[in-house]
C-alpha cells in the first residue's frame, strides 16, 4: 500500500463485487500502528469511491486477527518533549476516524475473525457492520491488565453488546470465545476454522447479489436513524425508502416479484 | 370498519377489557394497503378513547400475520405524473404515523403472530409493546430481496433487537423462526400454534387484571423515558410514580397488601 | 451508621481494597425506607472519597436482598395535609439521587444478590455496574400487582436489559430467576447460594488487582460516553485514553508487558 514497500500492511484481493482487505502484519499480530491505521484508512477511502464493490470483508493473516495498538510505537513517543501527549492525541484521533469509516462506508463490511481480537482489535471487529468468527477465537478488551483501560474500544463495544456484559469484559480484562461473542451479539456467525473464509464469503456474496443501490441506501439509513427518537427516525427512514422505491431497478424488482420471475437487474 | 363494506379490513372483537383487533385480508396476506393502514389507524384511535379497554391484542386471519406493504398498490402509483413520489411520501408518512400509534396508545398492545410476519408486517410486530408467536412463525425484513431495503421496518426493529443481528436480517433478507425471534427479544413468548390465541389472551387478561390507571401511567412513562439521559429519565419517571401513588386505588392496593387481603378496586 | 443506633441500617466491612456494604434490615426485607436510602447514600459518599477502596460490593442480610420501598412509611405520609405529595416527591428524588450515585461512584460496584430483589430492590441491582446472583434468586418489578407501576425501577431496568422483556416484567409483575436474569443481561454471573459471597469477592478482588486509576478513568468514561453519538463518544473516550496513557503506572504496565515481567505498581 505504501510506495516501495514490498510487504504492504493491508492487502486487497477482489473477488468480483467483494473486496477482501487483509491485515498483513502477522509478525506483530496485525498491530494497529500508525502505519497500519493509515493503510486501512486509505484502503477504505479507495473502496468508498468504487461503485463496482458491493461488500467488503476485513480479514487478517496469521495467528491473530488483531491484537490492538502497537505498544512499542506508543512507548517510543514517551521520549517526546511532551511525554507523548501530542503523539497520543494524534494516534487516537486518527484511529477513531478510521474506525468511523467502517459504518460510514457505503458498502457493508464483514469482519472475518481468526485467532484473537483484543483491545483495538476487538474494536475493529465491533466497528464492522457484521462479524463471522472461527470457533475458538478469543475476544477481549484486556488493556486494563496492563494499566490501560480500553476506553476507545469501549465506544464500539458498548454499541454492539449489552452494557453490563461490556462493563465486565472491560474491568476484568477476561476473554470470551466465539460462541459467547455470538450470544452477546458481537459476532453474527460462528464457523469452523477451516470453513471461516468460505462461510464469510458466502455471506458476502449473498449480500452482493442484492440490488447494490438498495443495500447502500439501507446501510446509510441504518446508521443515520440509530440514535434518533422514533418520529425523527421515521422521517429519516421514510425519505430513504421513498428514494429507494423510485429507483427503476426497484420498480423492476417489485414487478418481477409480482410476475414470479427473477428481476432483470443487469 | 368502512361503511357498507361487507368485509371490514380490521375486525374488532372485545373480550371484556381486552380488545382484539384482527387483520382481515387473508387473500393478500393482510397487506398494509393504504386502506388497511387507515382501518388500523382508525381502530387504534377509537380504542385510545375507550377507558373500558385495558389491553389490545393485534391478531390476524389466514396463513400470514402480515406480509408488508401492498406491492400492487405501490406499483400502480408509478403511473402518476411524478412517478409516484407524492403517493409514496403519503403512504410512508401515514404508515409511520399508524405504527407510532401503537407505543402511543394508552393500553399495552400484544401482537399475536401466526404464519409469517415480513417487511412492514415485521415492523408491525416490533411496534407492538410485546409479541407472542406460534412455533414455526417466520420473521423477516426481506424487502432487500426485491430491491427495496426495509428502511422503515428497520426503525422499529432496531429498537427491539440487538443492532448487528438487525443489520444481518436487513441486508441478507433471511428469515428467522419464532425461537430465534425470542432469543433476539422481538418475541416475548412462543406458543404452539394450537395454543397461540389462548396463551396470548391469558397474557392479556393477566395485564387487564392490574389496576388500569397504573398500567397506563407506566406504559406512557416507559416510552417517555426511553431515550433520555439518566437524570432526565428519573425526573420523568419520578413525577409519574408520585401521581401513581396519589391515586386512591393505589392507596387501597398498598393497604390491602399490608393487610394481606385482596384490593377492593371495583 | 446513624448516631446511637445499635443496629446500623448499612454495615460496612472492608476486605483490603474491597468495601462491602451490607443492607442490614432483614426484618423488613431491607426495605428502602428514607433512613435506608440516606444510610446507603452516606456510605457511598464516604467511599467516593476513599482512594484506598478500589471496588464496592453491595450485599444484604436475610432472606431478601431488597424488596423495594418501605410501604408502611409511604402509607403513613397519606395523613399529611397534601395527602403525601411532598413526602413522595422528596422520597423519590432522594432515592433517584442515591441510585445515580452508583454509576457515578469512582469505583465499580457489584451487587451480590441473594433471596429476592423486587421493585426498587431490582432497581438497586440494575443500578450497580455488575451483579452476581445466587441460583434461585427471584427478580421482579412487581409493583403493578399492588397498583403502583415500577416507573422509577424501570429507568435502571430498561438501561440494563432488552426493552420488550423489560416491558413484560413491568406490566405482568412476574418474577424471573437468576438464570433468566443472566440471559437478559441483568446479572453477570450466577453462583450457588453457598458460593455467592466467594464468587462475588473473587470477581471484586480481580478488579481490585488492576491499576486503580485506569479502572476509575474507565468507569467514568463508560457512563460518560453511553448516550452520545459515535463522534462525540470517541472524543470523550479518546481524551480519557490519552490521560490514561500518560500515567507513569501505565507506562510501567506497558513496559512490563513488553519485557514479559509483572508490572511494578506498588
Amino acid at each position: 500500500m505504501k510506495d516501495g514497500n514490498p510487504q504492504p500492511l493491508v492487502l486487497r484481493q477482489d473477488d468480483g463485487p467483494v473486496a477482501r482487505l487483509i491485515l498483513n502484519s502477522p509478525m506483530n499480530y496485525n498491530a494497529l500502528s500508525t502505519a497500519m491505521i493509515d493503510a486501512l484508512s486509505d484502503a477504505l477511502d479507495e473502496i468508498a469511491a468504487e461503485d463496482a464493490i458491493r461488500v467488503v470483508v476485513l480479514a487478517a493473516r496469521g495467528k491473530a486477527f488483531c491484537a490492538g495498538h502497537d505498544l512499542r510505537e506508543m512507548q517510543g513517543a514517551r521520549n517526546d518533549e511532551d511525554d507523548g501527549r501530542a503523539a497520543y492525541e494524534r494516534l487516537f484521533s486518527r484511529c477513531a476516524q478510521m474506525m468511523q469509516k467502517l459504518p460510514a462506508l457505503p458498502q457493508p463490511v464483514i469482519a472475518e475473525v481468526q485467532g484473537i481480537a483484543t483491545a483495538a482489535g476487538c474494536q475493529l471487529v465491533a466497528s464492522c457492520d457484521m462479524a463471522v468468527a472461527a470457533e475458538g477465537v478469543r475476544f477481549g478488551v484486556n488493556g486494563v491488565n496492563i494499566g490501560l483501560f480500553c476506553s476507545t474500544p469501549m465506544v464500539a463495544l458498548t454499541r454492539a453488546i449489552p452494557p453490563r456484559a461490556a462493563f465486565e469484559l472491560l474491568v476484568t480484562g477476561e476473554f470470551i470465545d466465539a460462541r459467547r461473542a455470538h450470544e452477546l451479539g458481537l459476532v453474527n456467525r460462528v464457523a469452523s476454522p477451516a470453513a471461516l473464509e468460505a462461510e464469510t464469503m458466502a455471506l458476502a456474496r449473498g449480500i452482493a447479489a442484492k440490488l447494490p443501490a438498495a443495500v447502500r441506501m439501507g446501510k446509510r439509513a441504518f446508521h443515520a436513524q440509530r440514535n434518533l427518537g422514533l418520529a425523527d427516525a421515521y422521517e429519516t427512514a421514510g425519505a430513504v425508502i421513498c428514494e429507494n422505491l423510485l429507483l427503476p431497478d426497484t420498480a423492476e424488482g417489485i414487478q418481477a416479484f409480482l410476475e414470479k420471475r427473477p428481476p432483470n437487474w443487469d
